[in-house]
């Protein structure tokens, strides 16, 4: 038996269990190209979601009736590839099915000697370079500066509170619950963090515990609590937009207060990116998160959920914020 | 007699006339450190209604019951200071005042011999380094690229063009008037322009003139306008933030569709800025638009009015967009 997820309907607003379907294959016979792929570890991502619209975005949508794919760990379980055997680990995009030929293409063997497998799906893999060169290459940051950072206690946040923090900056966090907020500060080392669910005026909050200004906004989340951070900022701040998970389930185009006046008056900056843009740098991205990881200047966190039936809730439970750090099925 | 004109109230929304208040004093002795300067071109720009609110902008509020100051040339008709003479012309920032003192600081010399005088209130001076520094830092242009430009008509925005045009690019207009968008054809050299008043679909509209879609879009006034833009921005797109003349005026906080998920759809830019910005590098870019100037690859409109007395109404006028090109008043 080989258990398959599919997208049934395309969501309207927020993910629900009717937009997914498992379905239940056989398992496929291997070619003389091809290997026999099991999976061991699901990246479950907000980003998913804008591929399961059908309205353009920056990734092609999934298809109806076929099986949804995100970044995956998979044991190779019989090869008849020269390159790859028995027993290797990989790392690629794949389906979400239990097991799944492939020739190779796009794969990439992982080595669980230096990290835990799990790992490459996050802080060594598309989490931590986009961490990183999202903060380096658009934010720049120089020692001493501010930097504030949403969805801060995510997975692509923590990261980037921790660079940050190697990089001799102030860090303030901005997540959605008091534990959260704790664990920014115990285990992230941000410097301050503030709970948007609890706060009654962002803008007012986050002044009092960013004296200086704020020189960098690290954005996973957007609409309105990215309002009040945007007061806040200073003359050429910059402004990061890697995720806006806040409206990715919105079903009309979200409308907010006009960002043009307040960029002119700082002469501030907003780029948005995918971590793909930097795909020529990722072994200096890799190399570099590694050195870290190893000296103990990282540190991470999974939410790691089990069995393959779980992927539907967990991809649901990441749009109220039920992860803290990385959304991962361990199957 | 010395008319002279002050901030009588801040104005509410649109500008008019009694928020200006025309006082008559005497006209000044100068002391032995001083000059004498007679009024004789007074720049008139948008950005002048952000200084009259009390609202933090990017330069300091004017006082209420003081003289109003923007950028003038003035002729030197008494001095005691040896660097300035008797008839000599300067440009500076100066009061709304028919003749005031000054020590010289912040004054520049202008040369009529070279360039009609207020051209030094134009395309050589700030509006012409607004043109070139916002494209040439921010935007990039590179060859056959596509170049919007909004308030395309209005003095920074017909320079933008015409420098698109020198750099190899496909330039296309928005503006408010038929005349205007003949006029950007005609005499600007834009490849196209579109009438955002007689548009019933900006965002199409454009599309049928861009068929390659939109890599750069300068833009002058922000609002609605520039919403139907971003739909047309391209990967890697550069969106500079110069102007928002269409919310000036705005007593509450103009909304509109948020950008953030466009710009990570496209890893697209928006900076804003100001010249002074690039202070260090007005000398090159002076040096640049006198030489395309020179050659006949740059032309400028202004609309001149005269008379001390029509400082308020021109300004005024500003924002229905009476003008084409740079609103100087000849005193």
């Amino acid at each position: 038996m080989n258990k398959t997820i599919i997208l049934n309907k395309r969501p309207i607003g927020r993910p629900e269990h009717l937009d997914f379907k498992v379905l239940d294959k056989n398992i496929p016979e291997i070619t003389k190209d091809e290997m026999l792929l099991k999976l061991k570890f699901v990246s479950e991502d907000p980003y998913l979601r804008g591929r399961m619209s059908d309205s353009e975005s920056y990734v092609a949508s999934f298809k109806l009736n076929e099986p949804i794919f995100s970044g995956c760990i998979a044991e190779v379980i019989a090869s008849n590839k020269d390159s790859f055997k028995k027993g290797d680990f990989v790392f690629g995009y794949m389906d979400w099915k239990e097991y799944q030929t492939s020739e190779g293409n796009g794969l990439l063997k992982v080595d669980a000697s230096i990290a835990p497998l799990s790992a490459y799906l996050g802080i060594l893999g598309m989490t931590g370079l986009t961490a990183y060169f999202g903060l380096t290459e658009i934010g720049v940051p120089q020692k001493g500066e501010t930097i504030v950072v949403s969805g801060a206690a995510g997975a692509v946040g923590s990261i980037v509170g921790q660079i940050g923090k190697i990089l001799g900056c102030h860090v303030v966090g901005i997540a959605g619950t008091d534990e959260k907020v704790a664990l920014l500060k115990s285990k992230f080392g941000f410097d301050d963090a503030i709970n948007y669910n609890t706060s009654t005026n962002i803008k007012e909050d986050l002044s009092a515990v960013c004296p200086n200004g704020v020189d960098i906004y690290f954005d996973n989340v957007g609409g309105k609590i990215s309002d009040g951070v945007y007061a806040n900022i200073n003359q050429f701040g910059r402004i990061i937009v890697c995720g806006s998970i806040s409206v990715y389930n919105e079903t009309s185009v979200p409308t907010g207060p006009r960002v043009e006046p307040f960029l002119i008056k700082k002469s501030a900056l907003m780029q948005g990116f995918i971590v793909g843009n930097y795909v020529k740098k990722f072994p200096v991205g890799s190399k570099q998160l590694s050195e870290w990881l190893k000296d103990g200047k990282l540190t991470y966190s999974e939410t790691i959920v089990e069995g393959f039936d779980s992927i539907p809730q967990a991809f649901i439970d990441l749009f109220d914020g039920k992860n803290k750090g990385k959304m991962i099925i361990k199957i």
